[in-house]
């Protein structure tokens, strides 16, 4: 009763599952891609807004229309914030990179909208979408359209690109997968605002109280952020308190003034570390968010979710071809960088914000590492090159 | 009643005191250091054994014999060990610094030796030692000699270089200072053994079965840990299962064999990381362990001291001559290296150990912290240049 059938089906439309149908596509393979959202549900959804410079460049390919490189801003730097004091830490001069501003909901648009010039099979508003067979040699996905008919399609690989509830995590047997993570006492207030930029570059703060984040978004609509207590309502504040407690947090030497406007949007983002190894089971491969999270203050989460189907794609089109070395590879081989970010997304959390429940040592601790990273061309160098992303790692099977 | 008077009276005949008072002897400052213990009793203290560049500097100095520099062995590197790989960091490449092999008892032999060279007033196996009169313009100690009779000296400025369980720190009220502390769940069982040396220089292994650092002592003698429960009786430890431990804990590429032979010293090293603040009050400063403790797996507790007493003797001398300007600054510059030493220790701690408690995700997150050190030249410099130490902050006042 299959509908089709196809070289790789894919759950999740959002940036990692797209992405990988266009690598494959390229790669001459094809695809299904399916998704519970409306693509303008998924267009107006505003997260991360950073890419490394690895994830430009495969925004930046002109099959996908290139608009990253006319419509992004390229960032050579970041101010740090901590004691009264304002330290830039110059990614550029560092390591030699950049990060790009380009908000999540454009990655978005410009992924779709080549899919539909390329007439590519992605179908929006799907229910029910969950993986089938996937430890036999023809496995699949089942969904039921937006019609309310009912669909299979059948493939050689199937792809769990569906965020953080994934219903394709789930699929694997739980002995055959262990999940590893960590919680955080605060979360992030975070607001979007007519206004002006405040600052050209992102602005990371700690204060004795808590994390502020003041980021960009385009001319005219600003992205900012502070650490709150998780079950903050975000209704309960008001525009002013909001500005006066983000002035508050990013104290410096230039008594930098905030560029304040009508806050058009506030929520309240809880944020969590987890990790789900293996990435593979069998026919099933997950990618971005169905096997990692981590919290925002690496700016990792979208980033991890390219690198995944970077180092995916082409292991894919070789197993479709017969040779599965390299997909054999392809969960420890993400799950290097995935610690790595990990571990990158922990530090800046840990050392930028302030846990309510933090002792004097931890608090004073966390001063000397901010620091020693910004007394230290080493230390800044090893953040540099950590938030603009690590090159990488050559697979021994290509 | 006093005895006699001087411009300074030091509470501690360790490597912080007995350096401070040839320091200040150079300036021409006449001082008294008492320490409840014998010299022979502290010269058999086995202690640290790797200096950063700068203590070695001030050991070099010709009016202390340069021992250290025909004595001592110069280490360029480390060996970071963890899941089954080696990874030499290269400081002198990295940062162009270096670090000496010298023991601490080696340190205590060349500084009480120049004490006796210079006629310099150390008295050993005194009682009861304290402060005195320490917020008045004519403080001093009071102790009682090991013949039994009480002395008083008065002095300009008094110094607790007393270690960890100071009672010079005690004598500062308790409102006008703050203690941050924090403890690990685990220690360190160490070993002096008459064996070659198994490796050329330092290797820190993180394994699954915990933490091991594999030192050495001289051609002869050599020194080992390996992370234990706080509560391990070293008795309970037969030389064969200690040897087991230690070479099943530094597995790696090279399959290197640890040399063994028979083990004359066994301990069981606890320790915590502890900072009082402020490190003066009034007429009393403190220095060394005394104010600072820190685990020792960033080789920082000796270093730190005679950082302290590289800040200190020139502010003492010039507080003495009438301009306190140095000495006003003297606890935050001192504090501001301690908190980079606290960070760096603790970093170095939580990265190599296993916590017993440990989460699968913490364990995971420190393997990929270990990792992004490895695969970084940036990395691995930030950890070269806080290993070998950093460079003095340079003092407004001065």
């Amino acid at each position: 009763m299959s509908d089709r059938s196809v070289d790789v089906a894919i759950i999740g439309a959002g940036p990692a599952g797209l992405m990988l149908a266009h690598l494959l596509r390229r790669e001459g393979l094809s695809t299904v891609t399916v998704d519970s959202r409306g693509e303008e549900e998924i267009h107006r959804t505003h997260r991360a807004g950073i890419l490394e410079h690895a994830s430009v460049e495969m925004l930046a390919h002109e099959d996908l229309g290139s608009r990253v490189l006319s419509e992004g801003h390229r960032h050579d730097g970041i101010d740090l914030r901590f004691d009264g004091e304002s330290h830039r830490v110059d990614f550029r001069e560092l390591v030699g990179e950049s990060v790009w501003l380009y908000p999540q909901n454009e990655v978005f648009h410009d992924l779709a909208s080549a899919a539909h010039h390329h007439t590519m099979d992605v179908r929006y508003e799907v229910s029910e979408a969950h993986p089938l067979d996937i430890d036999s040699e023809n496995p699949g996905i089942r969904f039921v359209e937006s019609d309310g008919s009912s669909r299979v399609v059948r493939a050689r690989y199937v792809v769990g690109a569906d965020g953080s509830r994934s219903v394709c995590r789930n699929a694997i047997p739980e002995h055959r997968r262990t999940h590893s993570s960590t919680t955080y006492p605060f979360a992030w207030f975070g607001i979007l605002a007519t206004a002006a930029p405040s600052a050209p570059e992102l602005i990371y703060a700690r204060s004795p109280r808590g994390f502020a984040l003041i980021s960009q978004r385009s001319a005219d609509v600003q992205r900012m952020y502070f650490q709150c207590d998780p079950d903050t309502d975000p209704d309960a504040w008001s525009d002013e308190d909001i500005w006066n407690e983000l002035q508050k947090r990013i104290d410096g030497p230039d008594h930098l003034e905030l560029k304040t406007g009508p806050i058009f949007e506030k929520t309240v983002l809880k944020f969590r570390s987890f990790v789900c190894d293996p990435m593979r089971y069998e026919r099933l491969v997950l990618a971005g968010d169905a096997a990692h999270t981590v919290p925002p203050t690496g700016a990792k989460g979208l980033n991890l979710a390219l690198a995944d189907v970077r180092v995916l794609a082409p292991a894919l089109a070789s197993a479709v071809r017969g040779n599965s070395a390299l997909l054999d590879e392809y969960s420890s081989t993400a799950l290097s960088r995935v610690w790595k970010a990990q571990n990158f997304s922990y530090w800046m959390t840990g050392m930028l914000h302030q846990d309510p429940e933090e002792s004097t040592f931890a608090s004073a601790r966390h001063r000397g590492e901010l620091r020693s990273v910004v007394d230290s061309v080493h230390g800044q160098a090893f953040l540099a090159e950590q938030y603009t992303g690590w090159p990488d790692i050559p697979t021994t099977s290509g």
